[in-house]
């Protein structure tokens, strides 16, 4: 039997656990620095807490979990034999697998509402799943990285959440734009010029300027029924250009007869002069054709694009209104941004950009050349360890060549070589694996040099 | 609709995830200072990696994920009527979720075994599923925290387990006893008295001596159906006394007939002068009632009992000979050990260990006096976090009483209070929520305080 393991799942090796493990430490200690608290919801969710949350497609796209015990009972022969594979499994199944961070987390804060403090920020890194037909980058089994947080709705959070992302990304050395919307300019353009049902319409034809230029933006206008008067009322906000600012004076200009429009205007002008005004490592720009979840999203529109590589967005979220009503908690407002893990290990990878202390493994491996000088090497390895350095010792008398393969596989950068000379000295030959220049040290010295 | 969750699964908050990062993080430092490397496996397996690895028992025990798509397709109407929901739960369902990490790192050893390099040390923190009836104390998701090294068999790694054994709770400050049994030896005791099928009934006996008296433990043999002659050659076993090598120099003697029960004596006189020669911080000891898991283990076997709290064992493993036979790659011995986190948490939490870091949360709150008076606060705060310390503002002009009532619920060591004079000075006013203190601090100073 040669085993497997499911389709679109995978196993991490040490060196991607460390890679993974620098990505997830690196963004939940700016979470904690930012004060948002993390939890854990359980990898099954009951299926009443998950169906109908994501839409026809992904209540399919759930993974389900069949009842334990006999599962078929009180199921009359016509249900049986229906083959109604949908009708069926929500018989056999109660359980299903957690397919987004997002609905365990409303469920979480409705559950706990008399224990939690309001605002109340949190964060949650685990994985999720999803029956998607697997391909190049798109796992049935990954991480989300989400900080959100809920009950107010002060625009200073909007502000934090930037920071956050400008933060996360210098600390990697990704270069990126920090992108902004707001629906409520979305919803405002498409009022301001009497076309208030032609919101979506509008900015999926703006967002393709680059392609099809100007003529075609038009001409789709048209295409979706938009009258020439509103089209041309429409040309300053798709030629828009010039700073954040200027854009936003030209937009301001557009919506003077949207109250909603310019309350989006007010919003993205606040968040995009406070951030500037705590400083900014990387471009923070106004983008009209973000339009990520635009029936999720109410206010703020967040997402980035790593400038140096040709990748999806690897970091988004907005503010929403709603989160918990689904679950009988209305009038919670809240906003969130989440990190794509899987997206942001390519583009490290790709940029070479992790540290070297990524690699792991032990600092320095002692080889065994007998029983005596083993047992020697390992109180020396143990001391070390006491002092917080990594080592180990080759656990048996092998061969020279064997043992120094094993170094060499595991990346250890120093090896400690006790023979009869070193033992009757009670001293280590410390082999630099990089320069291979060695030194006879005594123990102390020794601590120095790794510690 | 009011959410639940499934029963035997459990939400984190904050503080718990505190708690558990702390345990996670100790067990994972110290897994690192032995050289032992992270890996991950997918949280689902295909069933054929997964049945008749757990016994009968265990396959009952295993969470099943129903096929997406049409998994009803190809079945027999006979074969649906039948409400077989063994046979059909092997149509139905491909996958299932993890059970143990034990039989997952097999897999990956046997799938991997190109790429890595022999012997191979990891170590595996993740959850794992049972769809056990949920009691106190018992979960249907947990975490498991293993530590192997496969294809060596030499005993200096028994040694480095005990250490790490020792080292983690001494991390904890749980004083503990670690324990420590050969299998051999049990085998031997049988084989030594002519009773090599008694094994189990012999060690299960002598557990019981404290509860039921020697009188009892030799009533319990016959019982069983040992001869007198064999119950009077294991008096000096079940009265075994004294430090563990006047223990072993007693065995040894019954044992003077059986090659593997000496081989067994030997083994852990190795590892017992072994590990005490590197200096122990915990009572390390022999203990011949010591039968986890017998028919799995081959050789030393492991456990750690807590000294100062009543609860099951908090730790335990041994080595086994053949544990990737199952998936086609004989010969490979192994050794490894567990922790037990959940138990953990519940000593910690009995004998309140937890650093005070552990309650987590920012190191100070700036209350919300104003607009101009938060555009201070929020770069003073922004300050703070590039400098690592964690800080957050109210994010309202909420009446004074709200705000500090946040504060209190987030055990929030300082505020900081930035009024009309705070701004105009260009600092800001922290009161130490402990004491009470308050003093006018400029940020420089205020990095001071907290860094």
């Amino acid at each position: 039997m040669k085993p497997s393991i499911p389709k679109g799942t995978r196993d991490f090796s040490p060196v991607e656990m460390s890679r993974r493990n620098y990505i997830f430490d690196t963004i939940r200690s700016v979470f904690g620095l930012f004060g948002y608290r993390q939890i854990e919801t359980p990898s099954m969710e009951n299926l009443s807490t998950l169906m109908g949350k994501y839409g026809e497609e992904g209540d399919k796209l759930l993974f389900k979990i069949q009842n334990s015990g006999d599962y078929m009972s009180g199921l009359t022969d016509e249900e049986l034999l229906s083959r109604n594979s949908l009708h069926l499994a929500s018989k056999f199944c109660e359980k299903g697998l957690r397919y987004d961070l997002t609905v365990p987390f409303a469920r979480f804060v409705v559950m706990h509402r008399e224990e939690l403090q309001f605002p109340f920020k949190r964060f949650q890194i685990q994985p999720v799943w999803r029956a998607d037909r697997p391909q190049k980058g798109r796992y049935r089994e990954f991480y989300q990285c989400d900080a959100d947080v809920v009950g107010s709705d002060s625009l200073l959070y909007e502000i934090e959440l930037v920071q956050m992302m400008d933060m996360v990304f210098s600390r990697f050395g990704i270069r990126v734009a920090i992108k902004l919307n707001n629906r409520k300019i979305l919803a405002g353009i498409a009022e301001a010029i009497g076309q208030a049902d032609k919101m979506v319409d509008i900015t999926v034809a703006i967002d393709k300027l680059d392609k099809i230029g100007l003529d075609g933006v038009n001409a789709e206008l048209a295409d979706k029924g938009l009258p020439q008067e509103a089209i041309d009322k429409l040309q300053p906000i798709i030629r828009l250009e010039g700073s954040n600012s200027q854009k936003l004076d030209t937009i301001e200009k557009v919506l003077s007869g949207s109250e909603t429009g310019l309350k989006g205007v007010e919003e993205c002008r606040f968040i995009l002069d406070g951030a500037e005004k705590l400083g900014m490592k990387n471009r923070l720009e106004l983008d009209l054709t973000l339009a990520r979840g635009l029936n999720y999203y109410t206010g703020a529109i967040f997402e980035v694009k790593a400038l140096d590589v040709e990748i999806g967005s690897i970091s988004g979220g907005g503010r929403y209104d709603n989160l918990t009503g689904i679950f009988g908690m209305p009038g919670v407002s809240g906003v969130g941004i989440s990190f794509g893990a899987d997206r942001i290990y390519d583009v490290l990878n790709q940029l070479d950009l992790y540290p070297k202390e990524t690699e792991g493994g032990v600092k320095i491996l002692f080889l065994n050349l007998g029983k005596d000088e083993a047992a020697f090497s390992m109180s020396a390895v143990m001391e070390l360890r006491r002092e917080g350095i990594a080592a180990e010792l080759y656990p048996d008398e092998a061969k020279m060549k064997k043992q120094m393969s094993y170094a060499n596989a595991g990346n250890v950068p120093f090896v400690g070589i006790v023979g009869s000379n070193e033992l009757a000295e009670g001293k280590v030959t410390v082999k630099n694996m990089e320069t291979g220049e060695q030194n006879l040290l005594a123990i102390p010295e020794l601590k120095e040099l790794l510690g």
